[in-house]
């Protein structure tokens, strides 16, 4: 009995989800929506299903769970028609720019008693993944502080920023789920220093930073660092290191190809993986296995609309103490 | 238009390429025939197909390809059997353990005017097919010599080793075709030397060797030195590197995360990808890939069976050598 | 005709910088003096040369300059004394636990005209400054953002934190000036949060941290992220990265051996060089030659007592961030 | 009580093995002698020692040991000679170009009793010799296979080459002696393969090779394979890895610094350290080191005569081989 799961937009993202959902044994794709009829149709044909639209999904009493891979305006209204069908639902982050808006989605969800799975995919990444399970396991011991670099190889066009919701919200709120995650505890305090560095545009019809520096303190004391920039001239950088008692755990970038060249000059290796398509392949499968194992009941869902709420709880703080260059205290 | 292939050999190596086949939107898998009954059955309802008989297949006029992954003493009749159904053939190394009986085959094949691909997947390997592509583009101009090393994390069973044909033609086969394919010239001398230092068993039930320790020397003077042994503790060893006159290339081990700790004694990564199925995975997807891109006439076979013939030669020698405790000319 | 030098203090630091400068062909070690005269006796001996008392060596007019490396609540006293004197003067950081204080010796330098190094040895690290050259050169385009980790192996005695100046002033003074270096721009904003994670007597006898993690801005808006520990389990951790627009340079860790076990679990290297004897062996060397080398006119000061005072003054700034809990404005 | 020593020999090597002698603290540098007067005046002046003739150092009573840096013709009169005047030697290597030569110094030093260090400095390399202690310790069991890379930055000029006694007693010699170091066994059998490939005057005015391909099996089984080349474009290629029971163990390159630069291309490192001199200034420095301490009664010596002429065997076997393409038995 395969489950059967229908896919909600088809770009770049749903796309890649979709793909994973076709080609996993225990699914059925039933069908693909997307605002552009050509997207959606173009992708059920490669993929061998069909086009529903939206209200069919809805509709459909077979269809399982969907997976919500349209544009962040939609998140919000479509967990909530899902979970209100009875569906269970894996979504893109950000549950929505607007803190009370996801909140009150988080409560219909927590209402509805269905699955809501944020598309966290770094934490099933092999490398991030294998870490957090040494950590788990008490490698190292307690966590006392962690520091993450997340770079991109180059900024989004300032028409995407200037509905991102910031670097915060848009960039970074996958770097405050990764520090919760890693450091096993809620944030009391944030700081946010962030410039604008690569391109004046950004800051001058986009209102936003492309070079930040983070600092996230625990309610324990535990402190993490974060260093985000939109532009690393030599691709996608993905690291963070997590300290501890007893030793240090460090997740490094994936290379392509394991080459090395000596030449006159230097010694070299390959860049890292371009983007995050290449470097997330993987984790982006393993997280559909995971959505589909909760379905069928033999994995408890690993991360939930509450830690999507939480990460954008951070991204709101940081963007107001970048604002207003303060230190913004969460009980506040 | 689809493909249609069909696959003889439902085993481990058969179950990678004919899943391959399967997920590749070009082919059709017509059907899976195995001298076990329930193995073939069992591969075909993972994937969707049927259970064929040899005879089937090569009845079948809409069967375009063969896939030969059954055991060695079979490949070369059913090398000649599927191109005399005007079929083209992919398989497995060796083509035979015979040198006399897979030269009849060759004349077979290219007689047939059939593509026959042999399944050197290291080829395929993104490390290694990166390298060679740079090698190509005159980075370190023209090689001149080879260091390979190529170690198993373990020795398959006795009974296993006693039909093998030996550790020249069942190991270093692969790294004989590496040797021809990097430095792109043929051998004039062989040499080779060899223990049995992992298990005494190897000797003395299966009159092999274990350790070897190979030298060829090119028509030009090129030099490639190859080590192997049976067993590696720490997992699957592949690497090798060339220098030519302007600098160096190695290929280094992939491993499975990129996690670093640092404890109390050492700092510490992962052991390379456990054994072939792991790290050749995506060599062998990408081998089926191209075996497909041939059938459509996109791209020219990059290894046939005359690449398998010569890996033979040089694996005869290598034995030979040993057994005489001689250099053996290839002119002899 | 060598350079007469002579050395205040017969501690750990003054041993290295005597035995330095004893090895050095173009000084004469004139005499070595220390509050408790069985040190003084013990290195003088070591070094071939002779004990005197701090006044001996100011009114000794063949003295050219003085190493100091004596307790730090007699450095600024001692380097007014010296260039009164007439004197040279290298001296260990800091230049005084107060910034006042500190600020009154800098005149006195200046107004004497005698040169004034400070002991940040880290400048003259093969690795630091091999990446300060590229960077100078234009490797990577201007700097943006740098990311310092800097561990120590262990905490120093409860004794030793309580006439500290506290874990800024003590520890981070050198990664301030690694900053100012680096990046190459004053410091506009100070962030510093800070726990006691290591060990609670720190916060309850010393009434310090262990555990840092520092923001500091740039005038131009370039960002400085400081983590440092007073434990790392698996030894000295000192590192820094700094991007530009073209790219990324990373300072690594030194090893003792360039030995790689791959073994049952793990392939693993040495830990990093233990603790600053070791790491920075090469840079005391190096600071030294400098010392000499300006001395003799052949070298610009690379480092002078402003130097000593800004970083200071970060380290004052941080301490107050990190007690009052709020971000600082330098101008302030 | 210093030990006093005279140095013969005062070119590249000379400098070296005297400048540690210096600074030495239990030393005392009698005095050094060159066949060119200039050069032993400069180098005494440079040490604040004196010139002597060879004459002057045999008769000196004082003189307790001779570190004979001169060139290879004269190393095995001279060791004699300062044995039978009863002195301790350090002697580069080769003992003589000769076997039988070789030999008849290897009695007399017997004889005498007196040591004779011979400079296979590499066994004192903090790398290579911390691989050996690890080795020895049962790291990773019983010794199975070991390969060996070696590769020199460029070919000296053709008229060094035409004394050299050829590539395998020139370069390899270190190698051989690598070899029986680690594997811990005499060898029984030598098959080398070589070529002349970056510059044919190599081959046609000093008859000789520049890249090679050897192959040793020791009396148990253990296999070795060397290859070196006079070239490699990118600097001082100095590795070798050996395989045990258990695990690997392999010794990497030393590197000027740590920096990593990503750029636009590649992620890139360090060259290797760049020729002998700063590979293994801290080998010449442990070497001397260890002399003097088994001078003082301190250590046991760690390589002896016998085991320069063992390396000796190796080299001639192997130019035998080469030389008629065939294998060499040791016991033939």
């Amino acid at each position: 009995m395969k489950i059967e799961v229908a896919v909600i937009g088809a770009g770049r993202i749903g796309q890649i989800h979709a793909g994973n959902a076709a080609r996993n044994p225990s699914v059925r794709l039933a069908g693909v929506a997307d605002a552009v009829p050509e997207a959606a149709r173009a992708l059920a044909e490669q993929l061998g299903t069909r086009v529903m639209s939206v209200e069919e999904i809805m509709a459909a009493p077979t269809v399982h769970a969907v997976l919500i891979c349209s544009s962040t305006d939609t998140h919000a209204d479509l967990i909530q028609r899902s979970v209100a069908a009875g569906k269970h639902v894996f979504c893109e982050k950000p549950v929505d720019l607007d803190l009370a808006r996801a909140r009150a989605c988080q409560t219909a969800v927590e209402a509805s008693g269905r699955t809501c799975l944020i598309g966290f995919q770094r934490r099933f990444d092999p490398t991030f993944a294998a870490l957090k399970a040494r950590l788990d396991a008490g490698e190292i011991g307690t966590p006392e502080a962690l520091a993450i670099i997340s770079r991109d190889p180059g900024a989004p066009p300032v028409a995407y920023l200037q509905r991102s919701g910031g670097i915060f919200k848009d960039m970074l709120i996958h770097d405050f789920d990764i520090c919760r995650w890693i450091l096993g505890e809620e944030v009391a305090t944030v700081y946010a220093a962030a410039s604008c560095l690569t391109d004046p545009v950004i800051a001058s019809e986009a209102d936003d930073a492309d070079t930040t520096a983070v600092t996230l303190r625990t309610v324990s004391g535990r402190l993490c660092q974060i260093h985000t920039s939109r532009r690393a001239a030599y691709g996608y950088d993905q690291r963070f290191e997590v300290l501890g008692a007893r030793g240090l755990l460090q997740a490094g970038n994936h290379r392509p190809t394991e080459v090395t060249a000596s030449g006159g000059d230097v010694v070299s290796t390959d860049k890292p993986e371009h983007f995050f398509l290449q470097r997330y392949e993987k984790a982006y499968r393993a997280e559909l296995e995971h959505f589909v194992a909760v379905l069928e009941g033999k994995e408890k869902p690993r991360v939930g609309i509450a830690d999507g709420i939480q990460a954008l709880v951070l991204a709101d703080a940081a963007n107001r103490s970048w604002r207003e260059g303060r230190v913004i205290r969460l009980a506040d």
